[in-house]
């Protein structure tokens, strides 16, 4: 009677090489978050099925792992459908709990409330290269915090993140939901084709302008809001002075504190960021979920294709959820994908510990082991790993698996 | 529309006060057991339903949380049994997963094998206080080492870790599966009610000697049995002594080699330990999991019922699971009881960072802003927490609550 060796589908086992790497990043993530004033939480990983299909979720909602209903409760003759046999299902994402999670205990937190989650999540996507059924979350929330403080910690905080973590070169990407939008209006689009625009707005980096202005032709725009709307794309620069241009060409369309908002969250971001990254103002960039409100951003590793970190202000959402209004921002770490990027990379930049292994003859005295027992304690308080192995048959080959592990020294005990 | 705001039956949300503790618990933990050489591993939550239902998990298998199949393997209308409809579940243990884990990987792992596994279990209990139908499990393994040495080092690791922690007096009990048998055997009990034998032994610290009598007698056993039975426990001590009056007692009943085995564990771990803890031989120490088949071992913190860590060699599950022989041996740390037990004494034995909050008034200007940020960086470079706030109208209110949250500066920025 053997098991099942493979893991479930579309899971994966990890080996303790990437085990390292993971441990290290999430050691720095909580690390950094934490000297910003950040707070760990956590949710259990079974939600309300309720919780997970209020509309809030998107396309994840059909991705559920739904649990059956325990005990009495499961009836499974009398089922008629799949909601009469589950109760539960594994979160798909960390902002759902989130928003329970604050409604339940909005008493005991402080306010602002400075909130980091890591945990699993799950989601029954079709298995594909570097996707996975089960992955790591890891999501940075102030809820409370209605000026652009907000914004720029956590833009602040994440981007030295990803610097420690040695990329050297990455770029910061912001941008305001509201201009994305008055830039529309002030274009003449139809207010209910927006979306539409943002859709392909967002595929710039890849198909360019004239991509740009096929697609929007193709959907029978006007000749005339296409030719307004790239005309701005074309005199818009990726900085203060591109924000301070739209400020001016959008009056009438956008507010002028969103446009103040937003060069005080790029210029303070800017002067004080402490990694070698570019911070640049995007009227192009979109991020697909329908929650945000107001400013949004986004991190990319520069000649890696899609971002490592995104996120932005979703003033409505929690509000929607808890019963009272809260106003929210928000940012999620790729955890998954700067794992693999630092796989890949072969990443060494934590500190290794020196490493030890001591290799026993077999039938060492006892007063003999005690001595090594002691020898290895010492090491160990000085801040050495050690470990301590029975001498195999196959010495050399015992020897080169325990120097592949890292072992840069080997002790030999004999019996006398 | 308002979501479910508790969170399921039997699960909590953790508050940031106790994510503090098992933060820091989960990272003393990995440090303590890296410094031995051992290794991190992980497995996914959900496993294969046949794997849960293998039988090696006892009462445990009745608990799963059962996951409904997905896509076109859902059938609905012609499931007859829950089988029909499921095929994974949430994991109750780590052991199995572990054995799954090894079967798949054993050619890319170390031999010896040193794992520390940290995660999230499930088990539908009926939701008590303090017991909780999710909670992490942390097991060390040591796969394939037949020596004494796994017992050492994994009873030192540990009881060097419980004594970090702050529990000054606790006591580490060993004994072994065979003398438990052997104990039984010279005293005349006849093989088949030994189980039945060692339920009642494992009394012993509540009932007492009198208290196991009666309840051996009541099962009607012989009483020359039982006399010679309790006789032994009468002259045996908790230590060396003890074990080497059993080797002699035992004779022709017992191994010789595992008195020795014992008694090298025993002095050995006594020998090396760090922490104030008492090492004892416990002749009625049982421990319930069958599949162990040598020594097994627990440590109890004095003055508090039950133990928070538990273990012992289990040479045969794993190559019963995995197919290939394979000698083992754990340890399994009551991760929830140690954090519970350290809330409770409102631990504060980590060494707290210098937490400093600002407060900036309203409508501060951009270049004081900046000058703000600059400062909260240099701060935080020297390893403070740097909170920045906006001031509230009841400032008063504000820097009471973040005295609270452990803010012992406040620093205070205005206009002008």
């Amino acid at each position: 009677m053997s098991l099942k060796k493979k893991p479930v589908t579309g899971m994966k086992d990890i080996l303790p090489q990437e085990m390292e790497i993971r441990n290290y990043v999430m050691d720095l993530i909580k690390k950094t978050y934490a000297s910003y004033g950040f707070v760990s939480m956590e949710t259990p990983c079974i939600e309300h099925i309720e919780n997970l299909s209020s509309k809030q979720g998107g396309e994840n909602e059909k991705l559920i792992f739904k649990i059956l209903k325990r005990g009495e409760k499961l009836k499974l003759k009398e089922a008629q459908s799949e909601a009469d046999l589950v109760d539960g299902g594994l979160r798909y994402d960390l902002t759902v709990p989130l928003a329970r999670y604050y409604a339940n205990h909005v008493s005991e937190l402080p306010s602002p409330f400075k909130a980091l989650q890591m945990g699993n999540v799950w989601r029954a996507d079709r298995p594909q290269r570097g996707r996975f059924r089960q992955f790591m979350q890891c999501d940075i929330d102030i809820l409370g915090e209605p000026s652009a403080l907000a914004e720029i910690e956590l833009i602040q905080a994440t981007s030295s993140l990803v610097g420690q973590l040695g990329f050297e070169t990455f770029t910061v990407r912001i941008n305001d939901r509201r201009i994305l939008k008055a830039m529309a209006a002030f274009s003449g689009f139809p207010e209910e084709s927006y979306d539409t625009v943002f859709i392909i707005l967002d595929k710039m980096d890849k198909i360019g302008m004239d991509g740009v202005r096929n697609e929007l032709t193709k959907e029978g725009f006007t000749a005339s809001a296409i030719d307004q709307y790239l005309g701005l794309f074309e005199k818009v620069t990726p900085d203060l002075s591109g924000i301070r241009y739209l400020q001016t060409s959008l009056a009438g369309y956008l507010d002028e504190s969103v446009a103040q908002n937003l060069m005080t969250i790029v210029e303070s971001v800017e002067t004080v960021k402490t990694a070698e990254c570019q911070i640049v103002f995007d009227p192009t960039l979109v991020r697909g979920m329908s929650y945000y409100t107001g400013t949004i951003f986004e991190i990319s590793i520069d000649g890696f294709g899609g971002s490592v970190a995104g996120g932005g202000r979703y003033d409505e959402m929690i509000g929607r959820f808890a019963g009272t209004q809260t106003c929210a921002c928000g940012f999620s770490l790729g955890f998954e994908r700067l794992v693999m990027l630092l796989m890949e990379r072969n990443f060494q930049g934590f500190q290794k510990k020196e490493k030890v292994a001591y290799l026993l003859e077999k039938g060492i005295s006892q007063d003999k082991l005690i001595a090594v027992f002691q020898e290895a304690q010492k090491e160990r308080e000085a801040g050495h790993v050690v470990s301590i192995n029975i001498m195999k048959k196959n010495k050399k080959f015992q020897k080169e698996q325990l120097t592949e592990q890292g072992y840069s020294e080997i002790k030999e005990f004999f019996c006398d």
